[in-house]
């Protein structure tokens, strides 16, 4: 039995790591930290785990939990994991950081777009980019620090990555539209997330200067085997869960002129993720919808090829709490303890 | 592993009985009835089953079927059932009925309220109402037919049995506020269902008239011994899931002229529910609230006393497809065929 | 041209007040308060107001405000205005006051349910409960004060009150299950009022215990000629604007036993309605929807008889920023100005 | 006073022109025109116009109507004008039409696109396209057809044209990625418009091949001064109104390879919208958000420089059925008989 410690349990991205590991047979939650609810009951924070669980919440107290855990979950803003880390740590217990802090392999962008000076860059090189479907094999027992993709990374970086490393498309023209739930907006206190400034609302944000944009450059890049720039604007949507992306780019042209085909850059997908558990290419002509990967840990992916501009549309939807932060964290600690990797996450997503 | 048939398979209700029985360990669905989409794969009705469910719908051949399964779950309009059932066909396979077929044992009463003639009256004596937390001895492995009870109705009376039972309330005074999501409305393309209908819009409907009202008359009557005559006003919530009641009586005064106490009535609660899985008695103070039971098999329970008017207010939230329908289907299946009554129903609420 | 001062301007009810100033031909808003924006200009706030309002927000500051304003509106907490006012501003400006500090007549009743001190009881006296269809002869040019109804209570009142003044009803069996939109909760960033907190989702809240019950109470007994006592429950829904009561009460039964029919009881409602503008008695069998009446001054009443319980079941509906505060304030400074009562207000609800 | 009638009163942007038109000095409707719901009276279909409107549906006679109204909009099905209009039709009322039907000047790209065959491509060089921004010289008491534009288009074309007109985008590379509230999608009962299916969900649809297209290609390709080909993707959003576009396009660099600045970009748009009523280019650095245009007839317009991929993210907002459909139908009206433009438009976006 796995014992997790779970920092930051509180939070929409930890309180859905509850709801999955509590499905979990191989592990069991060790302490719930919340800087916020210290000494409070854990289900009088969330009234859905009443009867369910019967913690109290502790502090985030790093050092003491890396004695208790055997694997900790840091579902915590930028900068706390890096402002805390040591190697003591890492030497007693593995770590699935669900911020940002070791994502980005040069600290100088991560400083750049987050704004803050990287307090700990010397365990960013060990740090496994934790998109478990693109680096599987570097996420294994010996591996002890795992940086949790983001959601809008994890959908984006999927949708397109066989196109961009197979050169099906030109990626310096990738456009990547991004709709997001509200709870990927957190559950902080503030007058924008309110239901009346949501509800019945859309607008974009961070329009050119998103923080995702360097991290899912950098790992299309890896895939392009070159640096790449691209656009990439996320929206506000009013609902709770679900991520949507709708990217476009130029396709390459064959040297007769002619454009792809339909058949051609299907075969392309199924290479990549025809059997991948948790990646669903769509039929053809099915786009995909956020409602249908509910709370569960599928990415749906399609695309149409527009033969009047030339261009793809690639489609993606996953729900932003599952594979796009929880149930990805836990698809990396199977792989860390060498556990089936579906190992609770055979969730049906839940419609209506 | 129990053989299972559902007709109806493509409403909402049936589409959860998909979804709650693919995480059951002990059933397997046989059968995928749906008159509408016959011969279609069932994921392409609810993509969101794409990988999960290859089978295809089939007709809602109700002979033919239960020479296949051990169970039938008919999710189908009211007078279905009791225009098809035969005796060769219940001594082929258990059925649990999610329409109103069997569930009032006044045949009178249910041909008035639904407006309707039954087919089928002999076999409503033999039909347990398979309120399970009221009626789980008469679930057995012998009982043939089972009326799962409606979505208001299970929570309605839930939320009021104890103190009708032990005559804490007075039962003629019983008024029913029940708000409803959207869901159970069903899936049938109607002009007041659309979303813009629906959406930012409250309203009242069968206001004194509602089907459910005999029902809860029926079983609240055994608890209190006698006929009852109730009010019960259902509303339509722009929300997919979830069913809350606010129930409003007045309490017996004691000798000395005294309401009963706080901890009186809990104890009443306890003794009922206490060790009850799927009931939860929330603490003092804590008012339930459906997004906490969504997607669960639970019923959230509390109440407030009203010192100035002399009555107590019950409150009680359910998740309509699930305790509300399907949860509850597989609940009485699990006790039908003897199995652990949890199996396969313990879904932690998914939050937000 | 009538000189409008706002103080409170950028609260919902604020933001909604100078959503229908901007329409109203004989008033011009001079004074845009607000504590938490003071300087900002009021577009920046409300960005739908962006070319319309030029203004800047300013404190909150009576006494300088009643120098320049013909009337002020205060759309502020409990305990603000009572803190405040003094003979020499009301001898200046007229006020409508939204919050509920000069509501209630008894002052400990105020300082009960609301839970502090009352700081000018001296005004009580004075102020006129500015429900306009019952009290529209004491809001005239010589009034100076009014308590603008809550809106809860806007509703509960209107929907009750001539069966309660026609002894029609048991007024002691009146029972008042109320349901609002969220933007009844304010602005203030809570994370309760949270968009993923809010939406889908249902609950109850201030059971047995919210500040409008005794409001409903005093107006509703003054109607009844005595001292009542009732049962009045809020309940959160997820949409942004509207509330919906439905009020159940026992019949009085006439001397040979039967209930009242429904043309007298319809007769009994024209009479006091027949000829309001902005109270909608809808058609036999149509039930109130909160989308009918959004963004209009109209509140629709509708009612039926429950022959069975010798109950009746009263609904209303309006939208609580609307008739349940801005637009009813503004009728009321209409009365107070002798204008005609329904300038500035013949707004068309808004349908989808 | 202008006699108006409306074919297709009862879906939704009927609906919207009637609220509106009850708001309008010089216009009074003569004729609410509906299939489905003959002799019904209209607040029956729309409860909101209850003591509002006293009218009786009538049949989609278009002769008989030429007889008694000015002007006639077609809030109709595509085809449906285009099969019965008539030069006697014209030369007794003016329409505008509200459908796709004289929009396209090509008839065989209508033909392509809307798959069906153009009854009367005859009336098509006369038919002006409505969007009054950018035609309002053609819009004159002369014109006798006007093709009101799409909800779409509208927003779409608005937000690029000034930089597709003055060089400053290459339009080669225009992608349109655009969002829209469900009421988009009419009134007609589909199971994929109800509640359940939109709520909490988001999808894209038509990809590649929505009818909108070679509308914005044909007006954006008049600004080009050449035939341009577009990428435009719309969302289905759970919302009842509004339309938001993101629009992706690469500067055109000067001649030293530096981007355009902030300022000339910002003064292109100021110099054809800085007098545009109902065009409001918002500050620097505010998104356009739809809730902010609700129920108005205004376009928000903004944009973004991506200084690192050499990009223009443009962004526009409206109410898809006012400044969509009813509001710009309105506009047109206004202009066609010579009154002020924004006469029964000035409306005050509603939030929340």
């Amino acid at each position: 039995m796995i014992k997790v410690g779970i920092i930051g349990a509180t939070g929409y991205a930890g309180g859905e790591l509850v709801r999955l590991l509590k499905n979990h047979r191989d592990a069991r939650i060790v302490w719930y930290g919340s800087k916020s609810y210290i000494d409070k009951k854990y289900y009088q924070v969330y009234q859905n785990m009443f009867r369910i669980v019967e913690d109290i919440c502790r502090d985030d107290n790093l050092e003491e939990l890396a004695e208790e855990a055997d694997v900790i979950f840091t579902a915590t803003p930028q900068g706390f994991l890096a402002g805390l880390l040591k190697e003591e740590i890492l030497s007693k217990a593995k770590i699935v950081d669900l911020s940002a802090d070791y994502r980005i392999k040069d600290v100088a962008v991560y400083e750049k777009w987050y704004g803050i000076e990287h307090k700990s860059p010397q365990f960013i090189p060990e740090a496994v980019y934790g998109l478990c479907e693109l680096n599987r094999s570097q996420i294994m027992p010996a591996t002890r620090l795992v940086a949790n993709p983001g959601c809008y990374t994890t959908c984006s970086i999927l949708t397109a990555y066989p196109l961009v490393k197979e050169g099906i498309i030109d990626a310096d023209t990738l456009i990547i539209d991004a709709k997001s739930g509200t709870s990927g907006a957190g559950r902080g206190a503030k007058v924008q997330n309110l239901f009346c400034e949501v509800n019945e609302n859309m607008k974009a944000y961070g329009v050119a200067s998103h923080r995702h944009t360097p991290e899912i450059e950098e790992q299309l890049g890896y895939a392009a085997g070159r640096q790449l720039t691209l656009s990439f604007t996320p929206h506000l949507v009013p609902m709770n869960r679900g991520i949507l992306v709708t990217e476009y780019a130029s396709l390459h042209r064959k040297p007769d002129g002619s454009l792809p085909s339909y058949e051609e850059i299907r075969a392309v997908y199924e290479r990549y993720y025809g059997k991948e558990h948790f990646v669903r290419l769509l039929e053809k002509n099915v786009c995909p919808e956020t409602k249908w990967v509910e709370g569960s840990n599928y990415v749906d992916i399609n695309f149409v090829i527009d033969e009047r501009t030339g261009r793809i549309v690639m489609m993606g939807a996953l729900d932003n709490l599952v594979k796009g932060a929880a149930g990805q964290a836990v698809q990396n600690m199977n792989l860390l303890f060498g556990l089936e990797e579906s190992e609770g996450l055979d969730l049906v997503p839940c419609f209506p």
